[in-house]
């Protein structure tokens, strides 16, 4: 059987999504053509990419003139290129949110691992998808892995219950979070991730932009997804039926599996690169339930889904500073959820809001930080 | 939206499965309608439950005149009528075998959760079911399970794990595994069973057939089937495919949701009298693997499974007498797998072969099993 070759883009492709993604294409190049390689930091890397996959299309963030033997073009344009049948977003933060508006009014395959735009105008993603016909098959492990055990399944489900590894300060106490480095906040136990997401998996604030993704992407209520701590990142999440029985998804913890399940989506394929569970030794699977006490991020990621509204994405603004501050030796770790918590009490919410009514509510919380932070704004 | 009525015969309705079968069918008055019932010792039960439910066919296995108001028909005829949509086949043992041929070469819905038609016949029946368009849904809890994971995926499965309790001996040394009593051996941890079910749990024997069973129901090697004990009874099995991902099925041990699980498919409906998970205290699930050495009737099961045959129809016959023997007090706990190891070496296997010679070499082992132990045959 001849497999008809999916062309994609790949948006944020030298960060670590990105290059994971490359890296499933690379074990299937009869399925898979780069039509487009975007990025924003990375030159040297994105122009590595271009002369291995030769892309037809190439954004960067600074538009440079240089000779890449590919057409030049703002992201947008390329998520929503009619050219395109499938458009990974793995852009951080809320730099997506253009593509993902782009590429679901454009109707197309969204393979969305960016979480920061459906948390911040998740309303917004939705119902153009619902009109222009877009799909949206998420990366993260957890959505991916929920997506996984609705498959097949007609009846929305009753709860979901998302998992999170706890992060490396699990079992810190009060104090001993006081004086958390950089460089212990980034030894991430279980996965390997970029920064923003390994400091948002130390504070928990990743499952609480988590838990807002999942209400957007399987059109579930806040108070029906529970949070469940599993050390072990070998549980990415499970999903409660009607009638009591409930699925989970397992496998070791790597992107590259959920990846490549949104790439090949409904397909399931072989893959020897991929890490396979050792049944031999298969032991213990341990859950607690979370701390919201020593991890308030966790906290006020739920009570930002439960206002919605603006809310979201001045968590989502205010986050991104705070982590930047952290990850810059300005601010302590216990200092992350005091400043976002901070501008999530100043914020004044506008219910249904537009995107320029998002964007204005992240940039505030943005300065809101700042400030409080006593760090100039530029 | 009006749901049209599923006419239902259930086939050994005084037993465990069939009594917790007539439960869930209480909770869905508007769902089920019960055609048929069908008992083989029970007949007090019986007539309590022709009394509630009035169905159009009864089968007693004692034929007796007796004024019910129904049809006195034959477990088969019951199994085939054109009248009934789907037949629940939970008598235990082999009586079962006839009816589910039956069942099968009229094309029926089958509930089954008898497991030893499909071990010993399960060549037969599969050709079977693939001519006639008859539809297998199983009612054993790892089965269901796993037919819950495989729902809506469309590539062949690579492995399957099948977890086990362990029974009530999975701490037992060698030494006290020669003392266990009837009752001891009766008292499963996690599920409440009929006594030849309890006692293969606790022999590991029903991991066996269990394991012949999957190799049937989901067309897999028995190489791929994989063998865990997991004491809590929580993950009921599990399915491994080919991109290394895997989904599990979860709930509390009732065999209630399975069963209704196989009476609605594909639909899942709310139904409060089944448990759900407490989320807010679930803890460890642990994993370790069987030992065969101590819990010989396992390896015995995967061998007769792996020769083929007639050898799982005689594996059958052998353990149903050791567990009669044992539950009359004949012999001890540590004889079963003997007497069924000594059955097994003696048996000489066919392959391929009729129903005749399945039902040959089951008896046979039976008797060779009766000998052995010094019963006088009948």
């Amino acid at each position: 059987m001849v497999e008809k070759l999916k062309r994609l883009a790949v948006l944020g492709s030298t960060g670590s999504i990105g290059r994971q993604t490359l890296d499933v294409i690379r074990a299937f190049p009869d399925r898979f053509r780069i039509v487009g390689l975007a990025a924003g930091k990375n030159l040297y890397l994105l122009v590595e990419q271009v002369e291995e996959f030769r892309p037809r299309f190439v954004s960067y963030v600074k538009t440079e003139k240089r000779k890449t033997g590919c057409e030049l073009i703002p992201l947008e344009d390329m998520a929503s290129h009619p050219d395109i049948d499938m458009v990974v977003i793995a852009t951080a933060g809320t730099a997506g949110l253009g593509a993902t508006l782009a590429a679901a009014k454009a109707g197309k395959a969204i393979a969305l691992a960016n979480k920061e735009s459906l948390v911040a105008a998740g309303e917004i993603i939705t119902n153009i998808v619902k009109k222009s016909g877009a799909r949206i098959i998420p990366v993260d492990s957890e959505h991916s892995a929920i997506f996984q055990c609705l498959k097949g399944e007609k009846q929305q489900p009753r709860r979901i219950i998302l998992t999170a590894s706890g992060g490396p300060f699990r079992s810190f106490t009060g104090k001993q979070m006081e004086n958390i480095t950089v460089d212990q906040a980034l030894a991430h136990p279980s996965w390997k991730m970029g920064k923003k997401v390994t400091i948002d998996s130390a504070t928990l604030m990743n499952k609480g932009l988590e838990v807002i993704e999942a209400r957007w992407l399987f059109n579930m209520p806040i108070d029906n997804i529970t949070v469940l701590i599993h050390p072990q990142s070998i549980v990415h999440s499970m999903v409660e039926f009607a009638d009591g029985s409930v699925k989970a998804q397992l496998s070791r913890p790597d992107m590259r599996l959920p990846i490549q399940y949104a790439l090949t989506y409904p397909d399931r394929l072989e893959n020897n690169t991929l890490p396979n569970i050792d049944w031999s030794n298969f032991r213990d699977l341990t859950f607690e339930p979370p701390d919201t006490e020593r991890f308030p991020c966790l906290a006020l990621g739920i009570a930002a889904g439960e206002k919605g509204g603006t809310a979201p994405a001045a968590l989502c603004g205010a986050d991104e500073v705070a982590v930047e501050l952290f990850l810059a030796g300005r601010i302590v770790f216990t200092d992350i959820p005091r400043l976002i918590a901070g501008a999530m009490e100043r914020h004044v919410n506008i219910a249904h809001p537009t995107i320029d009514e998002i964007m204005d509510a992240e940039r505030r919380a943005r300065e809101e930080v700042l400030e409080t932070a006593g760090v100039k704004v530029k």
